[in-house]
């Protein structure tokens, strides 16, 4: 599939993959979450090829998930700093976290997630704003022209 | 990058990337969240090629996110149907299309969410589940080994 089909989908989930729908674009927006920034400390952390690791980066600063911003002048050295736009995106890769901690290990996880001033833990959980009900335990439907045609509900396990 | 390495990371979005790490893959997830099972129905919504749509829907079977179910014995048919496993990435998807639907567009979202019983608007935000408070009002640190020399905070669009 190639990335423009993605970006002219109407749909924002298509849209978004195009920006992120890519393992080491989402482990690159991980280490950018925790704080990293240069280019060969994600070079260290991830082990990816110089070349993959300057398009994924090139991408996301077009994207302007990212922005790369001088920090040194002699020799020329840069950061890669998140944008508002990229920082929007980490209650996604939060909750990806917290559905592999859930779903694909039998460990205990290796990350918690704690609150800086208090050191409490915290646990992301989906709500609905207006009313604080967990997602889970509502029945959601989309509605729209890209869903039209689909029944709402989702599939469920029984063969009926 | 082998999917292999992913999924022997010790990081829980590593591992989640291995399962839902590709475009393809999150847009039939998509569309098994609207309601889609039937292999016909993936084909037509998405224009993906036979091959690889039978590739990735063996994929998300053997990783237990969808279930193949036989619906007709003659001539022999079968459906594909979330798992639990595959239930609870719904929060990631609907975080993922509000991402695309506040960053990525310049006109309304073609898709909105409601409640099935009452037609209320549903307007999904990840909040700590102990307090309530928005993610994004909480400065949150990732604490663990895969974090390591990583400081918690995260990158700033300021210089240094």
């Amino acid at each position: 599939m190639r990335r423009t089909q993605l970006d002219q989908n109407p749909c924002s989930i298509a849209k978004a993959l195009d920006v992120v729908g890519d393992p080491w674009t989402m482990l690159i927006l991980r280490d950018a979450l925790l704080g990293v920034t240069r280019f060969e400390d994600f070079t260290t952390r991830l082990g990816i090829p110089r070349a993959t690791l300057t398009a994924r980066l090139d991408h996301l600063c077009e994207r302007e998930v990212l922005e790369k911003v001088p920090y040194q002048d002699h020799p020329p050295r840069s950061e890669y700093l998140l944008t508002p736009k990229g920082e929007a995106l980490r209650p996604v890769v939060v909750l990806l976290m917290r559905w592999g901690d859930e779903w694909l290990r039998d460990d205990d996880p290796p990350t918690r997630l704690e609150e800086v001033d208090t050191g409490r833990p915290v646990d992301p959980v989906v709500v609905d704003r207006a009313t604080g009900i967990p997602l889970d335990a509502l029945e959601v439907r989309a509605v729209g022209p890209v869903t039209t045609g689909i029944a709402g509900r989702p599939a469920s396990r029984s063969t009926n």
